[in-house]
């Protein structure tokens, strides 16, 4: 029987009253994520860099979502998930950054690199994905959770729960425990909290890993930490 | 129902056969694993700098394990891990490269800065300390595994079974599988294939995240990979 271990009040904020902004909604994560969270009864909006995709894609996942620019689902959000490719990290977030401040953002990309032999991390010049997003969103209050969930299962309608958890990454308690309540409307989903940004590198890398083993298991793998 | 997922062949190794040397026996992972690859019925020889450390270690594990220097303790085994700390990872494998050529190495030292913000990754100039490995022992075949276990979990005889996976990264399918069927010899332990080496860092890495969760939860957090 899984616990989800004890955290710090988070009274102050009904979580199920958030409107939740996907950054680069229209890609499989993000597309994944949205249909997760619209389906768990929260607020979604989608954002791309062309409307017409955002809106492509919020008609088809359905649930009530809409599709906007990139800017206009910031400014519309409460709470902001990144989930934009790698090379279109630092170009968006600079896009967004007057509408990011004061705004909880949750990063989840992963900088990997492929060639033949599969998937390898990248390592960016600020440390991670997560601390690049710190450094260019001086004025945003900055996390890091939801890299290491399967597109293919998120977006699966005959998966009722995913038995996985979600590392969550921040400098600021308040945070994480809200990104953390966010996860556990999803059902399955369980966030832990995992440490500060600075080691953030680390989990965003590990996916390079899964990659491994779903080629060499030809399964989706996810992370479970035991002994919680 | 956890299953072993399936892997190549490797009849070819008795693995119960196999003497398992332990570098850097005496610190509390070394010794931890020590005492469970013993209690498995493993042969097991500890190697430490100083021959009567080893010794006093073996005598207070029990089960038939014997002390020697690590260039003794190297010669003498089929199999070697690593479990030297950080700071005496080079030097240690520089020391003992004759004795491991053509052998089978397991590196499981996890390089790690301490402040009083707590547990933060090194980067190895090599990549990684698998990698440094690598480097160091070029006629030796280097594998990594064993970075995520608690030591404290691992020599507690009371625990009868660890319910946990542990990642295992190589460059040769013969080598990892070999080192996955010795970690499937303890109770609760499954070795999973998780990459080449050069995706070990945010393996070792991943122990700092490990030490956050462990600060913030109060517990002995290890991994487990889903759907496999």
């Amino acid at each position: 029987m899984r616990t989800r271990p004890g955290r710090a009040s988070t009274d102050a904020v009904d979580i199920t009253q958030q409107t939740i902004g996907i950054l680069g909604g229209t890609g499989p994560q993000g597309r994944g994520l949205a249909y997760r969270l619209a389906r768990a009864g929260q607020p979604v909006v989608i954002g791309s860099r062309t409307l017409e995709r955002a809106q492509d894609t919020a008609a088809q996942v359905g649930l009530g979502l809409t599709g906007h620019s990139n800017v206009e689902a910031a400014r519309h959000s409460d709470i902001v998930i990144v989930t934009v490719p790698w090379e279109g990290h630092a170009v968006t977030l600079k896009v967004v950054r007057k509408e990011l401040e004061g705004k909880l953002v949750i990063d989840s990309v992963n900088p990997l690199g492929f060639d033949s032999k599969g998937a390898y991390a990248l390592r960016p010049e600020e440390g991670s994905a997560a601390e690049q997003a710190a450094v260019l969103l001086p004025e945003t209050r900055v996390t890091a959770a939801f890299h290491h969930l399967s597109a293919t299962v998120l977006t699966d309608p005959e998966i009722e729960t995913i038995e996985t958890d979600v590392l969550v990454l921040g400098e600021n308690r308040t945070d994480t425990d809200i990104v953390q309540g966010l996860i556990d409307r999803v059902p399955g989903l369980r966030g832990i909290y995992a440490g500060r940004l600075r080691n953030a590198h680390q989990v965003e890398a590990l996916v390079a890993n899964l990659i491994s083993i779903n080629r060499r298991y030809k399964r989706h793998a996810g992370v479970r930490i035991t002994d919680l």
